[in-house]
């Protein structure tokens, strides 16, 4: 994969862990569900420096289509507003060429 | 690497693209100087999506000792007083396990 995307999720304060772990898993399942992802990382930040996003994700596409087909993937939508939206309280995200 | 490491930096508007460039070929000469580096890829923002920010920066290490190095390293410090802290107006990161 030539696309890097990278997404940091910060979540509410006081959310239950269970929540964001939740987020963590359903992102997890879409791999299997989106073929144009070609490598895809999820998880809960470390707590190693005060100031961090809750979340990371880090996936890999081919090329412009494949990383437009996993954002408008309705899988993909769900796990947002199912998941993500109702805690989230600001997203940063990038995609560059490796 | 076990360790991903992520940072976003959102960039002053109006700054020159040349001095953008410059913290990404700055950053880009980290690896050479910081063995505990284990992966690293940096780069621009491809203007896909409205909101992003404008450099990211995805880095794996082995452990956390691993990620501290590079974290306290003079060259890195370096290279955020010299061509970062100037003309960055957010930062966001996050580490997390593979």
């Amino acid at each position: 994969p030539v696309i890097r995307h990278c997404v940091l999720l910060r979540i509410a304060e006081g959310t239950d862990p269970e929540v964001v772990e939740r987020i963590v898993e359903a992102l997890r399942t879409l791999p299997a569900r989106i073929p144009s992802i070609r490598t895809y990382e999820v998880g809960v930040d470390l707590g190693w420096r005060d100031g961090n996003a809750e979340i990371g994700i880090v996936a890999g596409f081919d090329d412009q289509e494949g990383w437009r087909a996993y954002v408008d993937h309705p899988d993909h939508v769900a796990v947002i507003e199912q998941h993500i939206a109702p805690v989230v309280t600001s997203r940063q995200a990038v995609q560059f060429q490796v």
